[in-house]
């Protein structure tokens, strides 16, 4: 029996990635996975599971994975595509899509929406997502959606009931994205608020890592939920330079991803926090490794932005100091410890 | 060597109140703990150990227990006497300093302040424990102040490092009780939003019972992180009935004391709605422990609130309906997920 729509690509099989693609397939007769490595090309075709992301679960049959573009075509023509995933991480965006601009653009100009799901800030350019779509498809801005939001890509897979945002330009075409995305465990609340949405995903990944380095120390529940709750008047600031609306920090997006990154114990960036607070060189744990750790790069624009529009945020910059500046994690978090706020807004009495 | 405060009197042993009490002798020559019951006034006073509700862990030498008002009046004369915690739970505010009033308005004609640690309402007057003071003393509404925030009491005997929020109404009382608790450790920022951070501390014991039914039921962290952000909505339904500042939900006493409870292991509310998942029954539960489950009271209380003003708090009535009303938490749960909801504010598109 077909479904409700006809083909979805998904471009960037990492671990969500992968898990997107599965909520996908309850609504798409076909979610054509397009990979770059040769062994996770093989896990999925043989034996339907993504072994090296996300190992032991086993993937829908209607999940095909495709190593070049002629596969693409074959499994996925122009005709049947109703909706783009891009799965990269952002670093990886700009380039991805410059290199493939004219399948893209075409895709583009028979209005496919896409739907990206990277979350961080460019470190050189301190671009968020949305602008690295936008730089490149300037003409097709309300194409473009971004999903963000507390859902721990093993969890998806496990059908929890899981909440995550998505924010867009485009009512029409939000609507028609959610509705693709949406099942009996998986929903989607629309915001028109993308750059908040994005900011709060890619900030969150940063104390994601304090919040390791806390508990790798020894503070526990009291602690961590103290800088949790400082933390989001952190993100607060970076917000209003974006012209971000506070309220979607306190949504799916921000709070909701803060407090599942940061107490969840799946989280890459909360065991690179752990990682570094026994000592271990931050940069060798991030080369040591194959799964992206976006807090990394985070915390480094994160302290450029700070820096350019002189943003004070204590937990943001503590955490580049240790990350990049090598200064023992003790010794930050008492310094953070010792600045004077009377009023939780930062004001005195 | 003398400190820089002379006494302070706690009122009501139980755990948190004790961790405050030993919070403040770093600060005080004396902290005067009136009990009641035999066997805490027995560990205190032989084994500088509060037994019952913090068993193993030492206090300090200047903690002294007092069973009868004659010890308070013998360790605390009036004129060294500068602070009063009071660490009742909110249903027996009222009686006690009914029955006690006499002695506790000669206190506060002389200026004397009180630091409450209740979170709670009353379940019958609807009233939070501010209005509970404020009724039994009129005259002294200035020297009343309130403290919430994400703080277990363990952790604070452990010395993590804890931020809460004192809310009151008098900036120079509440600067000096400010810093009367504060240590290097302890730190408590200031409000003066009393409803707020009485609102917050409450209704999270509620969320927090919901956190162990979602646990219990075996649901992880991605449905969590969704259900405390969406919690975290329906409460600010409740503040706005009471005048309280939204920005107070999202800080140490909302938030902060939300995401405490929520995630982490010792929570009493949570235990609670651990054992309820399991199918036991809730009010056999209660009445098996000695501890005081606030959360249980306040969400009777949350529910007839949600009535009496018309409030659209999902969560806290689903929470009502399978603690008084018998509905299997599963269900409850399925009911909350098929809410049509489109835009975080609940907004359609």
């Amino acid at each position: 029996m077909s479904k409700k729509y006809k083909v979805a690509l998904v471009v960037g099989a990492g671990a969500f990635g992968t898990s997107i693609a599965t909520v996908l397939s309850n609504n798409f007769d076909k979610v054509v996975v397009k990979v770059r490595s040769e062994d996770v090309y093989r896990g999925i075709k043989d034996n339907h599971e993504n072994g090296i992301y996300l190992p032991g679960l086993p993937l829908p049959k209607n999940i095909l994975a495709a190593l070049t573009w002629d596969e693409v075509d074959e499994y996925c023509p122009k005709e049947q595509l109703e909706l783009i995933v891009s799965g990269l991480p952002t670093a990886g965006i700009e380039t991805f899509f410059q290199e493939h601009y004219d399948r893209f653009a075409s895709y583009f100009d028979c209005s496919i929406p896409l739907l990206s799901l990277s979350k961080g800030i460019d470190p050189v350019t301190l671009e968020l997502s949305d602008d690295l779509f936008y730089d490149t498809f300037p003409k097709h801005r309300e194409l473009f959606n971004f999903l963000s939001g507390p859902s721990f890509a093993r969890e998806i897979m496990e059908e929890q009931i899981t909440l995550v945002a998505i924010a867009g330009r485009s009512k029409q075409v939000l609507t028609k994205v959610i509705d693709m995305v949406e099942s009996h465990y998986f929903r989607a609340l629309a915001s028109y608020d993308v750059k908040g949405v994005l900011l709060g995903g890619a900030l969150k990944n940063v104390i994601a890592i304090a919040g390791g380095i806390i508990e790798g120390l020894g503070f526990n529940y009291n602690t961590r939920a103290a800088m949790i709750t400082r933390a989001i008047s952190d993100m607060l600031k970076f917000g209003k330079v974006f012209n971000a609306r506070p309220e979607t920090f306190y949504g799916l997006s921000g709070m909701g991803d803060l407090i599942l990154t940061t107490t969840g114990k799946l989280s890459r960036n909360k065991s690179f926090g752990l990682e570094v607070a026994k000592g271990r060189n931050p940069e060798e744990i991030i080369s040591s490794q194959r799964t992206v750790v976006e807090g990394y790069k985070t915390t480094k624009a994160a302290y450029l932005l700070s820096n350019k529009f002189e943003i004070q945020a204590n937990i943001f910059v503590g955490v580049h100091e240790v990350l990049y500046g090598g200064k023992p994690p003790q010794e930050a978090i008492q310094k953070i410890m010792e600045i004077p706020i009377i009023f939780e807004d930062g004001t005195h009495l």
